[in-house]
């Protein structure tokens, strides 16, 4: 994606420079930085901190990651299986952290030239970047539909941040909306705010203002009015793990749109590469949800005074939960999208992985 | 309610003073304040701001209002009407700020006393006290019933603030809590943050912190997943206005959770006193929907530095909708509770009104 005239992933390797580098997604919109991770614990951290988050992004991470150990500790199996571990247990709920790190650790070999593993690691990332893009074509032609019947602007509602800081580029949830764009079909997105990290009203609306896309940003408890008052023709969001049933993890609130989107009719739609399935898992209740600190509900980023602070929204001795993820049945989901194509039902995706 | 061993309304008239009186709760948890109104722009502002909010509550301000203003313009007819058409105008969903101002307006008349006139205010303010009482010694039969059943911390989900503050004292939604703790039921409560203002995180938790009341703060987006794992054994809201078909207007976000409680065969309550029922609207679409500044989702009040500070969630060129009310079709409702007991059917409701 361009910013300020300059093509950028969101992750991506630095093999000359011995780095792995991303855009500082916890700044966002208000500061545009680049990160220049030169340790496992820089990794870790940023991983951790979400300042790389969205699933296909941190696998891409995790992949560069193993050539990161394997550069840093001279190749020492030992030390890589520690480093791989530590890794893959950061975030529990996407399994693209695992994927991505397996994809490369399996190559991991005695006499492997760090080259070599470095070209492993860009082909996960190119594969899954690919695999978004495909996303994008085969997706647009759902909105591409609705357009045909309607014939005015199409309103899409998104969760979270599914556009490409959440993918390395383009996008899951968002790579349809860009392709949208690209062909001429006039679309606007209700931005769900996504608390409490506000992944929808920092970053995607970031991504759409950037593409010139017509967006508004809405409170995460808005959705179903919008549903009922035939304001939404469509959702469409991401995946962080979708089980062999089809049930999809996804930013806690997905559920709620999908049980809104039921109600009234309105197709719901999850887009995810492969590597977001996991026919490991039989059901979404096999899925881990991670739960993050309560802090991040008590505390907030604001941009106050020229600068980004960390404020209070309530006293630290109330008590807050912060789970990250929730679990929307199968049954809920109209279609998937992967980059084979759109698929009306779980069993179809399973076999084309 | 009482605050540091002194026993306050949220909201009352102070004859002697020529005043009706407040707690800010825009600036709670973290400032405890008394608002002292003297004319009838600083009702407004204080209405309009939401330094008084809450069904209940705006109806118990707009009585005393009328008597502002009766004292304000020395008994002119002309000018108490202009009054009382701005007042009920200031909030459109909640009809109690209408029924509060009617129950005073329809006494003005000729050579009427001030002294009289502010005694209908406070008949209006004590019936409207008395009723949420009412609301709480009928509603805990709910909770009691679960408990017996379970024996266990009955868990409660409620969604904005429907407490004492809403309602000049005891609350709705959360009367038959406080009501629960003075039986010694054990409850945990999950506080809806309620975003875009707090209600939830900022005022229902201080309410419950204050009367000792375990309580848990969440994202908006979490309740589908703790009724999925069966963390939530009722669920109790309040309300701004109820249609003659029992359709129920409340904050923005309500009827998320009732799709997800009658999705996972979880009681779903509605408290409100007889002053919320609108018998003049035949079903839930007619109720106008309050669309308030997108300022309030782009800028939040925090706690910084020891002060209340103004900051930004995202950059002012963003364009943010901030729809303050959703309607829950009266399929979704349980029980309505009044103060005239638990009713399954709204036509039950109606005929006790």
């Amino acid at each position: 994606m361009e910013i300020n005239n300059k093509y950028y992933h969101s992750v991506w390797g630095d093999f000359k420079n011995h780095s792995i580098n991303c855009i500082d997604q916890r700044k966002l919109p208000f500061i545009f930085e680049i990160l220049e991770l030169k340790t496992m614990d820089d990794l870790s951290n940023a991983i951790s901190t979400m300042a790389i988050r969205g699933a296909p992004a941190i696998g891409i991470a995790a992949a560069y990651g193993i050539w990161l150990s394997h550069l840093l500790r001279d190749g020492n199996k030992n030390l890589i299986k520690e480093d791989y571990k530590k890794l893959i247990n950061l975030r529990p709920t996407a399994v693209n952290l695992k994927r991505g790190a397996d994809f490369v650790y399996s190559n991991i070999k005695d006499h492997i030239t760090n080259e070599r593993v470095y070209k492993c690691a860009d082909q996960f990332a190119k594969q899954e970047i690919n695999a978004c893009y495909q996303i994008g074509v085969h997706g647009v032609e759902l909105i591409k539909n609705i357009y045909k019947t309607t014939n005015k602007q199409v309103n899409i509602l998104t969760h979270c941040n599914a556009g490409w800081l959440a993918c390395g580029d383009y996008g899951t949830a968002l790579a349809p909306l860009f392709e949208a764009q690209k062909q001429g079909i006039p679309i606007h997105v209700w931005v769900d705010e996504t608390r409490p990290l506000n992944q929808g009203s920092r970053l995607t609306a970031w991504e759409l203002d950037n593409a010139n896309i017509p967006f508004t940003i809405i409170a995460d408890n808005t959705g179903a009015l919008l549903m009922m008052n035939n304001k939404v023709e469509i959702v469409i969001v991401g995946a962080d793990r979708i089980a062999k049933n089809g049930d999809v993890a996804n930013k806690i609130g997905t559920y709620l749109k999908a049980l809104a989107a039921k109600q009234h009719n309105i197709p719901f739609i999850v887009a995810a590469p492969s590597s977001t399935f996991d026919f490991n898992i039989t059901d979404g209740q096999q899925i881990p949800i991670e739960e993050r600190r309560g802090k991040e509900m008590q505390s907030i980023q604001v941009f106050y005074d020229n600068k980004l602070i960390s404020a209070e929204l309530f006293p630290v001795h109330y008590t807050s939960a912060n789970y990250a993820f929730d679990i929307t049945p199968h049954d809920f989901v109209s279609n998937y999208i992967t980059e084979n194509g759109i698929f009306d039902f779980i069993d179809q995706v399973n076999k084309k992985i």
